[in-house]
């Protein structure tokens, strides 16, 4: 749960900040967002990974104070390499934005949070993972995990003065580029065409997660964690145009929804802004000239099983979460290495699901477990199980 | 400006309830709204005005404390036939619900602030007429106006934790019934098409205010009073279906909206339960699987002038809005008892405005000789320019 307490007192204070994961999608734009407000956001720590030469590009510009990278120490600049950790917990930082790939952001969240600071949560799986964990942390400290995700980050908006009184969450999906294909256009779709999002701009992963709408299932255990709603609690409405990022129903039936054209520098300066709001002239406005109609849909799940399987790995609870997480993203890497077709990434999580023994209230070190045993055998699985893949998924070109 | 301290206190407690103008459509739906939750809301008064039939049965069913109608004292009732004034300021009496039509709400909206009640207005008119006299009553008293009408109760309930963050205010218009026809077709509209209002339920005054737009000029009136906004930063919205009804725009660029099924009865009801909500089984939800589409559309000026008006009138303020609002009572009655065509309300409006000797920062004596003079010339104003008329409005096929 979100509390509004301990943010009122950083108001108007400068926030040092520390990206974890600075060259990807969100991390650039988190920049974005600094560059235009230097009097209210300075960054003191920068972690990339892969992507060095954008990362040495962001040090120069900023000048951070500390910094991680997977490379090995650069000696030419004046940050102080550290670790993830020590960066999410050190003195001169009181802001983090987390915003590591895959569950790299896991250790340094909670690190960030035994640390008291403020965490700005852009990765999903650090909550699908770990929600009850980072919550509880959390909560004991009466600190708040701060949603960057436009879905979660249009609810904490909505739920501003009248949290008590809100009964049901409706999170809106874009329904990505395919959800008007049949299931045999779904077999033929190439990496290629799911990387072509109709509407938002986000890193190769969490685009594909879009197509398959795995990553609204994920959302919808996000928001299980974030804002303390049972599952049956959260709807899912398809929304092309992503007008409406997301809707609370409240007790009497009026609702409220937050709008804005679809950046994703908005939620982010949301998160870095609240408890209040900051002009910010580079943020788009929605045009209502240009606005015609929004359009809404119930949701197809036997097309998009991905979101099924999300669904009932977060109500299953325990170590579910982790291995969806993880078998997902190593389907989604096969998927965009062109080694297996769009459909066969359900099958992979589903099978790698079936096969896992859940382990109920789990400790960290048994969902990091289960995450690792979820990669590996997901990854040893396919070529094993390359002819049962072509059986199954049969109108599949090639593998 | 409403303020949220004052009822944070009341809380809980049954509100004993006067509603003015019980058998018009706002006070039917009112009683509904009681009828449903008799633990939390009680009647102690009640009037009427032309229909004597319903308030009769309105009194025996509720069994006010007192009542007013506009005949006289009826000795079979038990309650005490007391005037409006009376009954806005009786000591048992602690929250007034003024649906009233015309000007009549006026005293009592002022009786009931005086003695410090608080005030849920429905009718358009109190605010319009004397928005300046009526906030500055209530503010002196750190009492609220709680606005009934659904696009205020909309802005009010987005208002809720970020009062002070909010930039412009965007008020949603059904459009009416006539928002595609040519200029031509408007001109031939008959009352009877005018009073099939396409998803509202309201009043014939109300109805017809709709379909020349009047209302929605009135409403951005009653806006820049109860929420304190520049009449430049509030914009209009056509949208058809009324799912939205209305919306703000934050510092940052980020809206919100609020929505729910288009039934009156959800405002009356936000109205009596703020600062909470309360379930209520009878109020319909919006159902998502019936909500295809909402569309949106700039408002046409040109075809709807007497919305222009307002805004004129709003913005020149004085004794102007008065006179609107007054001339607009009159043609609207006049059109409804097919004296004039349905363009001949705006001009009607327009001459009225065109004749009036505007006095800035009246008094509220000053407030009250406008609408007067307003509805005397009005009234005289059409036998004797009838032909002027038939000329100015000249596709009208009879007056």
């Amino acid at each position: 749960m979100i509390s509004t307490a301990t943010f009122s007192e950083s108001k108007g204070k400068l926030k040092k900040i520390a990206i974890l994961g600075s060259t990807g999608s969100i991390g650039q734009q988190a920049l974005d967002i600094i560059r235009a407000l230097p009097e209210r956001l300075q960054v003191i720590g920068l972690t990339g990974d892969k992507n060095l030469a954008l990362l040495d590009k962001q040090i120069n510009e900023f000048q951070p104070k500390m910094y991680f990278s997977s490379a090995k120490p650069d000696s030419s600049y004046k940050a102080e390499f550290l670790s993830m950790d020590e960066i999410a917990s050190h003195p001169e930082v009181n802001f983090i934005i987390v915003a590591t790939s895959g569950n790299a952001g896991l250790s340094p969240t909670l690190a960030a949070l035994k640390a008291g600071k403020a965490v700005a949560l852009a990765s999903k799986e650090v909550l699908v993972m770990a929600g009850e964990f980072i919550i509880r942390e959390a909560n004991s400290r009466q600190l708040q995990i701060l949603p960057v995700d436009s879905e979660h980050s249009a609810i904490w908006q909505c739920l501003q003065g009248e949290k008590n009184n809100a009964k049901r969450l409706f999170i809106t999906a874009s329904g990505g580029p395919f959800y008007h294909y049949s299931q045999s256009q779904l077999h033929k779709v190439t990496a290629e065409q799911a990387l072509r999002h109709p509407t938002w701009k986000m890193g190769p992963k969490i685009t594909i997660d879009s197509a398959t709408l795995m990553n609204k299932g994920l959302e919808v255990i996000e928001a299980h964690w974030l804002f303390d709603f049972p599952f049956d609690s959260i709807d899912i409405l398809i929304h092309p145009q992503c007008f409406i990022h997301s809707l609370i129903e409240f007790v009497d039936g009026s609702m409220k929804a937050q709008l804005s054209f679809p950046d994703m520098r908005l939620p982010i300066q949301y998160a870095l802004s609240y408890p209040e709001r900051w002009p910010n002239s580079e943020l788009p406005r929605l045009d209502w000239n240009k606005i015609q109609s929004m359009n809404f849909y119930p949701v197809d799940y036997s097309k998009f099983p991905c979101l099924k399987l999300a669904l009932d790995a977060g109500k299953s609870g325990g170590t579910y979460p982790a291995v969806l997480s993880a078998a997902d993203e190593v389907a989604v890497d096969l998927f965009l290495n062109n080694k297996i077709g769009f459909t066969d990434i359900a099958i992979i999580v589903q099978e790698t699901l079936e096969q896992h023994k859940n382990v109920a209230n789990p400790s960290l070190e048994e969902i990091l477990t289960a995450d690792a045993w979820a990669r590996e055998y997901t990854e040893h699985f396919i070529p094993h199980h390359h002819t049962e893949y072509k059986q199954r998924s049969n109108l599949r070109p090639e593998i």
